[in-house]
């Protein structure tokens, strides 16, 4: 039972679930609602769906996402980057039926929902540091400009395809004489209101005398305001006839049960792009999970979001949606507005089910030009080209991780763009460790301190050549660094004594072992000495478990000053190591 | 001219080139020549080649590697794993026309060479190391074995196709009906004599007097009295007429001029196999190469020895071979023989030359099954599991990187085993830094060292912890180093400083930093000041170039007892730093 109750964190907060916490929660529903109902629709359009799929998928995958999640403030539905990945992902299979479209989007929901299961299962949470810092970074700001250039399309009315920024620009600049004048006028004028509600409305409204927490959640609501006053003048002025693209009927009614497809072939296509939608979304999710959780000293488990996140997705499966995650603008709101359980989640689904019951006829003259205005207002916040610069000063390894994510992004599209940064970062990691840092080091005088010849006055012995490994010895530099000294040794003639300082060494894999084994045999061809020092428990343990130390022609020191007063006398080759070295370690 | 002479090796041991090195080279070449005209003919029988490519491939790729190898004792030419990675690679282009299976070996080799030399100019040799030692173990046990069971057939005289043990052993099974007697006598009694030879025919030499060295040479030239015999046995007897395979019609003269597709569609089928193949001849000839060169106090070039190899193969695609590189066995014969210059390998290539000229139509009736008997008992040899005890002794990682090449080199072809076994041991190693050794460390009593306290009696205090971090923070492990702090931290309220020791962080990428920011701020926000020790100076560099020092709530000290010292009475949360803390210091 115990164990059962682990994956259901509602059991928690459950139990002093009272009166003051169902209001907060409420409110924030209320807010999340109001926010939740142009993004759901917006974002099903940007995923090239029907946007009542935006709309089922802001139900079901809340409910679900309440009894599995962690996190008590975020909210998840359809966001704009996994929107901008399902399209990718169904765009790939070529279709042109509707309803293998949405077969294809809900089985995309499916597998994602069960990676994600299955990774919280096997806690393979991990799995998701491999995506760096910049290369997160670079894969959302270049994923916001092909969002935003994407939906250009919808903002001059013309008919625009492609996956990648040269071609999405390049196929407007062909199309541009198709522009409709009518849906030009309502796409840039909803573009300047939620500009200026963004940028302008705030201040005027603190400046009123508002709350700044009130003015910044009804700042956020501009939306709705545009998507209404748009509908409005669509359906007076009849724009729809003269050629403004608009919504159309949106059924009615709670969503359908829906089921994916269960042909293989279907699943091999769409199998990387599931799990990349969901390592992305995680990815995500899990940062913004953090970082509220942090403001009010709570903490997430990562392997727990898994589960919560991967409910939501069979969620969206079963109910005609599409892949969700934790939206980050979203979730700040509900923060904002004082959210204090999952259950607020659960009561916007409340909050959207009605609005699929209700208020579904009221969009149908909603123009697509203003749903991508909102799109495209939310997307341009997350272009931040400061990560280059700020990589390019900290460093260039970094810097190219960004760069490249950036430009095969834009160039060829999200899944190339994120699977090359991973791959770029891992390759650029491995590339680095493979020429570890060696220092040769020297006593300073009047201390038990060795530190780089090359950056201090330290003292050196002619007969003994002492080097600090920085880094942990394994199959790729295990050969550089037996090139390394014996390059050293080769140089000169006098040496008798050879020391590695193994104070970074925190791994010696067996490769490595081997590199030792012939560094040692190799040097003892040459009547050098070979000694250790320094060396951490846990490599210890482990160098003890092979033949190395029998083998090895010195002496193991536990401390890099005890083998300098040990060596400093043992000028001779050969010098017998018995009873004369334990002579000089006592004098 | 200076630049273009590093390229060519030739010109330093040419210039000091007499009689008595002469005399060397040649009785080294004499005695190659002889072990390798059987193998030649075999390892082509192997790679699903006509005979006399083997002959070919012995010619002018030793040449080229005359003038721009490295090892003095090195001998180039087919073998057998490079062999079985070519049938490998022509067979997944499922040809049937003998001219084009000639083409596609030809074209092989032509790519090989170019990939070694494109690496050979960029220095690219570092890439060998990450095919790890016990991955090439593991790889060579595999392959031996699966060349061992490929043979077979030409010992029974059957038909038999199939690139994993499985279905060669399937294959064997379902055909052993169609034995032919007369073949498996002959290729039971060629197995029988050359085992004999390989270990009873040295002690027998040994016993009569002759001198270790040329009782050992002796020994190699079985397969050579082999041949003779079973040529002689089925020619006299009309073994041929009686369904034992024959080689039948060599071609006699000198190799023909060849030129490789430029078929950009084969190019691209074959792109992976001749990376592969490249690759693994590399690592395996400059292993070699290595060892026999330390004997003699003598260094190789690994980039060179890329543009060495390089330059052989191509070699063999202008001169109707396929891909060679440098074999081990017939290496250590030339070394033992006394070769003392690469020439000793343009000396064979003239011998082999000859033998091209003159010899081939006596092996018109050389059964198959004696070649393949040749190959078995070579190739048995390489046979080595051994590793497998070695490596789960030493480390289970290191164990599960053997066992999975292994199996899936028998299971499923040389191609896939040793690419999973390279991505296996990627992986691994990225598991393991991903997850980096954290210990919680007190001051040994009387000292100024600090311990882990599990390891330990150490002295601690009640408000401060201090962690060592044992590998460099990346992208892969900041994460969790951020959630072992906050963790270890929510367990211990009366918590007032964190100390982390760096003396073995060798890097801290731009996600770790950001890590550490972020690590800071929540730290910050708990009334906990953070303090770094020990940092290197290349990691510091780095530090200062960003803002993370400024916002930094707490120190950074040189050394970890400074730390002690200055932290031991700040017991009062958010005491002020400045005037007091210089005071602690002082006192």
């Amino acid at each position: 039972m115990q164990r059962f109750a682990r994956y259901l964190p509602i059991l928690e907060w459950a139990k002093t679930y009272n009166r003051d916490t169902a209001v907060s929660d409420g409110v924030a529903a209320v807010i999340v609602t109001i926010m939740l109902i142009p993004q759901s629709l917006a974002y099903a359009l940007l995923a090239g769906l029907p946007a009542e799929m935006g709309l089922y998928a802001s139900i079901l995958p809340l409910v679900a996402y309440a009894i599995f999640g962690t996190s008590r403030a975020l909210a998840v539905g359809p966001v704009a980057v996994v929107s901008l990945m399902t399209a990718a992902a169904i765009g790939n299979l070529g279709l042109s039926d509707p309803a293998q479209i949405v077969l294809a989007a809900v089985t995309l929901a499916f597998m994602s929902g069960a990676i994600l299961l299955a990774m919280g299962m096997l806690k393979l949470g991990f799995l998701a540091n491999f995506l760096s810092h910049p290369v997160i970074a670079g894969f959302i700001t270049a994923s916001g400009l092909l969002i935003a250039a994407s939906q250009l399309k919808h903002i001059f009315g013309i008919e625009v395809h492609g996956h990648s920024l040269p071609q999405i620009l390049g196929d407007i600049w062909a199309h541009l004489g198709d522009t409709n004048l009518f849906t030009l006028v309502i796409g840039v004028s909803a573009l300047g209101f939620l500009f200026w509600v963004r940028k302008g409305l705030k201040p005027l409204l603190l400046a009123k005398g508002l709350g700044p927490r009130m003015a910044d959640i009804l700042a956020k609501a501009g939306p709705v305001g545009a998507v209404a006053v748009t509908i409005l003048i669509t359906w007076v002025y009849g724009l729809a006839n003269a050629g403004v693209k608009i919504v159309g009927e949106v059924p009615m009614g709670l969503p359908p049960l829906s089921a994916p497809s269960l042909d293989p072939s279907l699943w091999s296509q769409l199998f990387l792009s599931a799990l990349l939608i969901s390592i992305i979304g995680f990815v995500e999710s899990v940062s913004v999970a953090q970082t509220l959780a942090a403001k009010k000293r709570q903490r997430i488990d990562p392997d727990q979001e898994l589960i919560g996140l991967g409910a939501s997705n069979v969620a969206a499966a079963v109910s005609g949606g599409y892949p969700v995650t934790g939206g980050f603008a979203r979730s700040v709101v509900n923060f904002d507005a004082g959210a204090e359980t999952p259950a607020a989640g659960a009561l916007t689904a409340i909050g959207i089910g009605l609005a699929a019951l209700f208020l579904t006829p009221l969009l149908y003259f909603l123009p697509k030009a203003t749903l991508a205005a909102t799109i495209i207002v939310a997307v341009l916040s997350l272009v931040d080209f400061s990560i280059l610069k700020k990589a390019w000063g900290y460093s260039k390894v970094d810097f190219a991780a960004v760069a490249v994510t950036i430009v095969l992004t834009l160039g060829f599209g999200v899944e190339t763009g994120v699977s090359a940064g991973v791959i770029l970062s891992i390759a650029l990691h491995l590339y680095k460790t493979s020429r570890p840092h060696v220092a040769e080091v020297g006593l300073v005088p009047g201390t038990q301190h060795f530190r780089n010849i090359l950056r201090h006055k330290v003292e050196t012995l002619d007969h003994v050549v002492t080097l600090r490994v920085d880094e942990s010895l394994y199959f790729a530099n295990a050969r550089f660094l037996e090139e390394y000294v014996l390059n050293r040794v080769a140089e000169d003639k006098g040496l008798r004594h050879v020391v590695l300082m193994f104070p970074a060494v925190n791994e010696v894999d067996m490769s490595a072992l081997e590199t030792l084994e012939e560094l040692n045999r190799r040097l003892s061809d040459m009547g050098i000495t070979l000694h250790l020092t320094e060396v951490k428990g846990p490599v210890m343990d482990r160098l003890q478990r092979s033949h190395f130390l029998d083998e090895l022609t010195g002496e193991v020191f536990l401390c890099q000053f005890d083998a300098w007063q040990s060596l400093r006398n043992r000028v001779q080759p050969g010098a017998p190591e018995g009873a004369e070295h334990k002579g000089l370690v006592a004098e």
